[in-house]
């Protein structure tokens, strides 16, 4: 336990499978409340009397031990399991059941109550599509084999190290989307337009920019005190990236403050992509 | 509009950023009713009133087509927006302020109430993991660069087509952590114990496994009608692998029925991993 734990606050995330709800939703929550720190802990897999009545009892020594009830955010779905949470020392969020009556009510149909397996149930269209899509992205990267570029649902382009390999690996994982990434390298920048092999793709490419400030900082980790790093270099690929693909007409994103999946998320909706496969 | 939506039932999910949140809960909560048909419609980055106004009109006319109110899961902060959507004529769950008074009154303070960047903030540690643990994942895919296997958290093995390199690179993405992966190829199936180049690395060793049956479905795909793909192959395959796993002492995970993020999260709680990151 920290010192400063008084200052702080204990939450423990609990689910019967991956925990990949209950951490999302609980983690949505907390970025309310951004003067508080928050350690969080999280139990996944409790789908015993036995591992609940562990989960409960280390509930309860973070309890005794902070003078402070943790927070608890729940997405046990079985009641004896729950009930075993529920009577811990924390302060109890039933987040699955709280919404389960209503829509039992509504659709006039009983939940089935059955342990979880929300992101575990393997669908074999979905599993194939998103192993196709990271293929596909793998295949692409970085520029290469342009020439299947036909099958690609979105080409990412930009200059080197704003995160295009990434994006293109989370669009793949999560939608079953074929992303490639083409990097624009000098040639390209002291070029008179888009570079000819994205010219045909006009309408699936979507570039990215970044302020120069932020790519110098991303830069020097990798290539400390080059010209490669420097703000000046950075200052004129950015600029020559974004007369590029304002001459062009290529929708921009500007990544510098976005994450990933919000990077990700951005791109299905200004393009409109249909993803092919449901994972959030 | 299916024709069979009286037998089914519309979802919306509401959100003023990515929707990773709305979506991920959504999807729980609907995944205790099988026998139900959902279909789903994501309305993300809805930040103004003009956006809210267009959502509520959208989700009256589908509850006007089909006679029965759609579930409207959201997850808005802004309250002249959520109440724009709590007018519509859907059946409306307020998925994040129903949590957020409780714990506002226990930990004493307001909540921001500001539009949810929760998956948007940008961690520029976080991102650098991610981003570094991607490349690490990218760089050792396929058992290439074993001489890097120091850095590694976990090196997934098991025999062709059972999920490692996606499965790695969402343990990059999603935990920043060091994932590599080595193929036991026939050569190794065939030898006497572990391949030389894992012995050292034992400790963090995870050995993947299949049913033959589920193998020689998923090799089809990729060379159908082939000895590769032949049940007989894939029978011989996954004995080897198995009792040289067992033989070994390497933690052993059958991914069978398994989805990459289900995977991806039993691996974490197997080896006792801790994430470099916080992106559930």
């Amino acid at each position: 336990m920290p010192d400063n734990i008084n200052n702080s606050r204990a939450v423990f995330f609990v689910s019967d499978s991956t925990g990949i709800t209950v951490e999302t939703l609980g983690h949505s929550l907390l970025s309310q409340f951004n003067t508080v720190e928050f350690i969080s802990f999280s139990l996944r897999f409790i789908d015993t009397e036995v591992k609940a009545i562990e989960a409960q009892q280390t509930i309860n020594k973070v309890a005794d031990e902070t003078h402070h009830p943790p927070l608890v955010f729940c997405t046990l779905i079985r009641p004896e399991l729950r009930k075993i949470l529920s009577d811990s020392k924390g302060l109890f969020f039933d987040v699955l059941n709280t919404f389960l009556k209503p829509i039992e009510d509504e659709i006039g149909l009983k939940a089935k109550h059955d342990i979880g397996r929300a992101h575990g149930i393997l669908d074999d269209q979905e599993y194939a599509d998103r192993i196709s899509a990271v293929s596909y992205s793998l295949k692409t990267d970085d520029g290469s084999h342009a020439k299947i570029y036909d099958d690609a649902d979105v080409i990412i382009t930009g200059v080197s190290r704003t995160g295009k390999t990434a994006t293109c690996l989370y669009l793949a994982l999560h939608y079953g989307l074929n992303a490639a990434n083409y990097p624009l390298v000098e040639e390209d920048l002291e070029g008179e337009g888009l570079p000819k092999t994205l010219k045909q793709y006009k309408n699936k490419v979507i570039g990215f920019n970044i302020s120069p400030e932020r790519l110098s900082l991303v830069r020097q980790k990798r290539r400390p005190d080059s010209d490669y790093s420097s703000l000046s270099r950075c200052r004129f690929e950015t600029r020559q990236a974004e007369s590029m693909f304002s001459r062009d007409q290529i929708p921009l994103l500007d990544v510098s403050s976005m994450s990933i999946e919000e990077i990700a998320s951005t791109i299905v909706s200004m393009l409109s992509l249909t993803p092919r496969t449901y994972v959030p």
